[in-house]
């Protein structure tokens, strides 16, 4: 059985096609610059072939042929035929609050779909296009979507509703939705693991971070609080988006600018974070170097980022009660032990202690490591997330008629005779 | 020597007179519904007299006349003759960053308080008048500002700074100031006096739970972190204002309803928090009174209120590492036993147990209280504000010829003979 799944983006396309029975990716790649002009596919198979190829790519629709097109590259074919592809899971980012976990697409699961686009017109656009153009190639297969906002439905009402009028969410869905799903219910199968418990016993802080950023509390296995809100801009420091600010600034700063809402929407999430801090310095090792330099404002941005960062963790930990493990994942996560040496800075007030060596070691992105001291009333892990094995594992559930209920359902992933990532 | 305080308001002003030598308040009221009509006077005086009246109020410097008038009313007079009054201590709201202790008011200094004005047009703009007007009618004794964002001007760079184009902080001075000084300011003086510590060693989380609630990070006596931002809207759920909020939503509620900048500002400041939970109820006897009757939305505003405190609390202390205690202020903080204890409910793994006799009996608004139970490592701490007496004493210390830095200035308060309040 082989599933295919497609992470849409405005300007590109994420795909990886796993062969289920052998438990193995088969290829994976990226085509990048769709619609924009010089549009590029780069291709990576496990029979060898590695390249990155010049595409003509006007929408979606094309960027999925180009796919196709090299998933059966007669040259060195990664598949004999497109026949062999037996699911498709796409990754949707916002489920408003209709969906709780990942469902089978059909024209109603796509109206609501479209409905929660208005929450995240920038994501949800691209993602049903992605949608629509695989289920045009692909009439006779089971799509899937699996949502970004799923695994946060288990927030209680305290953690979701804003303290602003009530009718902004009962009549336009302003609350908190979370975003990463996926990736946190990763790492709390993983940690689970990692701690020798079941899911449902652990109690977690899980950070993740990307070029998005976001934290998330969970309790017993489910997510109980996360630092996104109804959009990805809410919570930490990211790159170019500004995490928390005065509600305030956006008012003031619109008349002061005389600016739209739709420039003052664009400027918090592009001109925003470390880019509007260091003046768009946004690649961490350039970053560290530039600050390593005496660049005042590279100093600030990581001195704000793990500060903010170690704030979460406390405001998560007094929601939480002590936690079995504060977990670091995604490109920051996983690589960069100063960002975790910095963040966790002080934290020995809540059991968390740092063992320098360990955190030092742990800087592939492969493999999982314990990095806290063995004394350490908190373990601090890293783990390299894997949220398109998350897409792949609930494609395959709903194909075997399984429900992939995040609270319940039972990821390979998650059995103890499994190896972490592949 | 005969102090005067004023606390100009768009709509009221709050003055208190105080005998600096006999250390004791001679008279306090409030002029309400100034400009809007239907304008009243409430005196208190220790000679006995207590009365609210009707007066003509159509500017600030008629209610400014009306509390001289009730000051030296025949009938009963507080002082014989306004020659008595020593000097004026005026509160500020905004300071910027100008101004990190009170200071004498010349037309240099009334020109930075209006260039601040911009900032907090609804709270500087009542506080010029009052100077203004107070100016006019007493020219020849000295007048002082005391200003709310003084006491944070301690602040680091990484907490007062904002993950924005760094542009706007430069050039329009978006930054976090914080609010609630003087209030911060006294309760780490107090609090210093019942752990039997000097003030600079002392690691707090203050919370001044009026209708503007806002929360304090001090360390070693000074402010290095405050919930409130670049206006009071930022951090905890108020009365009628949101608090924190993704930074999203202002502007997609703009566009779903057809918004401008003031009028989204406005729903901010006065139609949420609390008011837009419930649906407008904001007393809190009522909205615990309700709660208990199986009102939904009562129950869920208290709800998040005391999660969203608790967050900020735990924040903190990855700020701060173990405190020495969180103090409890105004209103709320002074009155509600069943606040505090959801609060800090769940708070143990901070080393925070309440003594649930000590909280409920701490209800008072006189008297300084220790609620925590006597093998907590971090004490708690409830402490009546006061802050008139930080006006009061501010006031004498600059006709003294003294600056009262808020870091090293030897309070009167602060003294291990001064009783609490006054």
């Amino acid at each position: 059985m082989l599933i295919l799944t497609l992470n849409c983006w405005s300007y590109s396309i994420r795909y990886q096609l796993f062969d289920w029975d052998n438990h193995a990716v088969l290829a994976h790649g990226e085509v990048e610059r769709i619609t924009v002009g010089d549009t590029t596919i780069t291709h990576t198979a496990t029979n060898g072939t590695s390249y990155r190829r010049g595409v003509e790519c006007p929408d979606h629709r094309a960027g999925i042929a180009a796919i196709m097109a090299a998933l059966t590259d007669p040259g060195s074919p990664a598949i004999s035929s497109l026949h062999a592809i037996t699911a498709i899971g796409h990754r949707v980012v916002h489920g408003g609050d209709t969906f709780t976990h990942s469902t089978l697409v059909d024209d109603e699961v796509l109206d609501a779909i479209r409905e929660a686009q208005q929450l995240a017109p920038l994501h949800n656009g691209p993602n049903i296009a992605g949608i629509e153009a695989a289920r045009d190639l692909f009439p006779h297969i089971p799509h899937v979507a699996i949502f970004d906002t799923a695994f946060h439905q288990t927030m209680p009402e305290h953690a979701y509703i804003y303290p602003l009028p009530l009718e902004w969410y009962t009549r336009h869905g302003v609350r908190r939705y979370g975003f990463h799903g996926p990736s946190h219910l990763y790492l709390s199968r993983r940690a689970a693991l990692l701690l020798s418990k079941r899911p449902i016993e652990c109690n977690l802080v899980t950070i993740h971070l990307g070029k998005g950023v976001s934290l998330c509390a969970i309790k017993n296995g489910c997510s109980i609080d996360t630092s996104m809100g109804l959009t990805p801009l809410e919570g930490a420091v990211m790159e170019t988006r500004c995490g928390d600010i005065d509600p305030g600034i956006p008012p003031f700063m619109m008349e002061e600018g005389n600016l739209t809402a739709r420039a003052m929407d664009n400027i918090l999430n592009q001109k925003s974070g470390m880019a509007g801090i260091t003046g768009n310095v946004t690649d961490r090792h350039q970053l560290r170097e530039r600050a390593t330099d005496g660049d005042e404002r590279c100093r600030l941005a990581l001195e704000m980022e793990s500060y903010r960062l170690r704030k979460y963790i406390g405001a998560y930990i007094a929601a939480l009660g002590r936690p079995d493990a504060v977990v670091f994942t995604a490109g920051g996560g996983e690589t960069e032990w100063q960002l975790r040496e910095k963040v966790l800075q002080g934290l020995e007030c809540f059991g968390i202690t740092l063992d320098s060596d360990r955190n030092r070691a742990a800087v592939g992105e492969e493999g999982e490591w314990c990095i806290s001291r063995n004394d350490s009333a908190v373990r601090v892990l890293v783990i390299p997330t894997n949220e398109e094995l998350v897409f792949t594992e609930d494609v395959a559930a709903i194909i075997a008629g399984h429900h992939p209920d995040p609270l319940s359902y039972d990821y390979r992933f998650a059995r103890p005779a499994a190896g972490g990532g592949d």
